[in-house]
């Protein structure tokens, strides 16, 4: 298990390690794209990887980094989203089993997903409490191993697998950008940035109305969210810590987007490129459409995050 | 251009022409629908392709046959839908411009898609006298030449090219379904089958709303639409009689779907498979489902035929 910031090395590692689970999602173009953004970008879709979100990468990463000895209590977690899938199908994948808490006011979608992965959903009051005294009884009762959503060099070392494949596949980068939530994709990216394409500027975007990231990097040290307020749900958390002391390090520049620029920008994607990615999917390419100056004629790669949406309930 | 029946030799001659001006499109699976349909899968993901629809090879394929000095006066079709769009991107590629009749009541989006690839548009009455009327005028007018959507062997011959290119790319097939409007994918796909995998089953697959395929091969003559009630706005046409002959000589069996059937089916490829399909795109993967005694345990080609949908009017 990783106790330091992942090396390149240990991206490796993850990479090999997982690469039997995951999907090498491609990287897609659109002259349609380029022309309204006036720059060359170069989407990686992991809302084509497993589960529909990269998250399948970290929480692959951690559970095989436990020797099969290891596995045979199980893996917890608590997450209503894509984190959530991930440990259940991993832990499937690994022979062992999840238990997943959950809010009890979970959409029933979201529910069945992670029970359709074999995994054993534990509802919990829909606070922050709850869920920790939750898990803490879960784990405690089955001996399941805690998978962290991001603050966790494993999990960032397994998300850093998107960018790895993206830049193997892409030459002459300018530059790439992410999302940023928890930080683990946008950690993983930084570092698989710096070792392989030290030139390249990493950009991370994130909803105003949880400017965490932003306010953070600019402060220099952790300032929590007050609101949670947007449509972007995968993009809620606090920045943890082990990701916070990594962007600090290799991050150029936070950008913040309005829910609307969110929103305008899904739906571009969806209308020209013809692919369904979630709202904290398209905070990376609002950021770009709205800093056009920074991005003018260069290359660059954007991580599209994920693809769950609930189709009943679109914003448009 | 083609007076007969397109042979092997012409389709080749037409993927040759039109390369260079279509998108060579994915085939993608998905575990996750095969699981689900029984068999095994692959998607031809016309939804990718230029315009958003296979329609760009067929039309492509048309105006290029044109030598250079014969395309001085334009091109001109009917179309409220990807036919048009197609004529106008295809026009101007060669060099030369486009009249897309539409009716007064079409949407502004799809009159602005036609602007936008540089095109004029002809307004006229909703109706198909108003219709052939203007376009008539149009021709006369302006000496444009008609480029009908589907009654044509050099459509025909286009269309065939997304079947040639599944075939070269996926090997051991069984069968390829496609939806039926006019028929010019449905016949070019059925040319194609013949000549590269003579073994294969062709299928084809439409609304029960506009069963005109159906009823046409059982009464071996066309019997024309009374109803174009159905959400698959691609396939309310009554099919061609160029096309009818081809289908009639190839085509294993035709399946039609109720309104409910497709939207099922359009809304589980959106969500298992993370792309944007237009509903009559969804019919061919719809007949599947609806048939599994069919198809259970083969390796089924599907053309998904387009992606273009008015993100703010969804079914579901």
């Amino acid at each position: 298990m990783l106790t330091t910031v992942p090396s390149l090395s240990d991206i490796k590692r993850a990479h090999q390690r997982i690469s039997g689970y995951i999907t090498h999602t491609p990287v897609i173009t659109s002259k349609n794209i380029d022309e309204i953004a006036g720059c060359n970008l170069f989407f990686k879709c992991e809302n084509f990887q497993k589960v529909g979100a990269f998250k399948m990468r970290g929480a692959s990463n951690a559970i095989f980094s436990y020797r099969p000895e290891e596995r045979d209590k199980g893996f917890a977690c608590h997450s209503s989203g894509n984190h959530g899938q991930a440990v259940s199908l991993a832990s499937k994948l690994a022979g062992s089993r999840a238990y997943i808490i959950m809010p009890n006011n979970s959409s029933s979608v979201k529910v069945a997903a992670v029970k359709g992965y074999g995994a054993e959903v534990v509802l919990c009051e829909p606070n922050e409490k709850s869920r920790e005294e939750t898990c803490a009884r879960v784990m405690e009762e089955t001996g399941a191993i805690l998978i962290h959503p991001f603050d966790d060099y494993n999990i960032i070392a397994g998300q850093a697998t998107a960018c790895k494949e993206l830049l193997e596949e892409v030459d002459n980068l300018d530059s790439v950008i992410t999302p940023v939530g928890g930080g683990g994709l946008a950690a993983g990216t930084a570092l698989s940035a710096h070792y392989i394409e030290p030139k390249l500027d990493v950009y991370i975007g994130e909803p105003k109305e949880v400017d965490d990231a932003f306010n953070s990097l600019k402060a220099g040290r952790i300032i929590p969210n007050t609101s949670t307020n947007t449509i972007a749900d995968g993009l809620k958390t606090t920045i943890g810590e082990k990701n916070f002391e990594i962007l600090k390090e290799h991050v150029k520049e936070v950008f913040t987007v309005t829910e609307q620029e969110i929103i305008d920008a899904m739906k571009l994607i969806w209308e020209r490129m013809k692919i369904v990615i979630e709202p904290s999917s398209a905070v990376a390419f609002a950021s770009i459409l709205k800093n056009p100056e920074v991005f003018e004629g260069k290359n660059v790669g954007v991580i599209l995050t994920g693809g769950n949406v609930d189709l009943t309930r679109l914003p448009f």
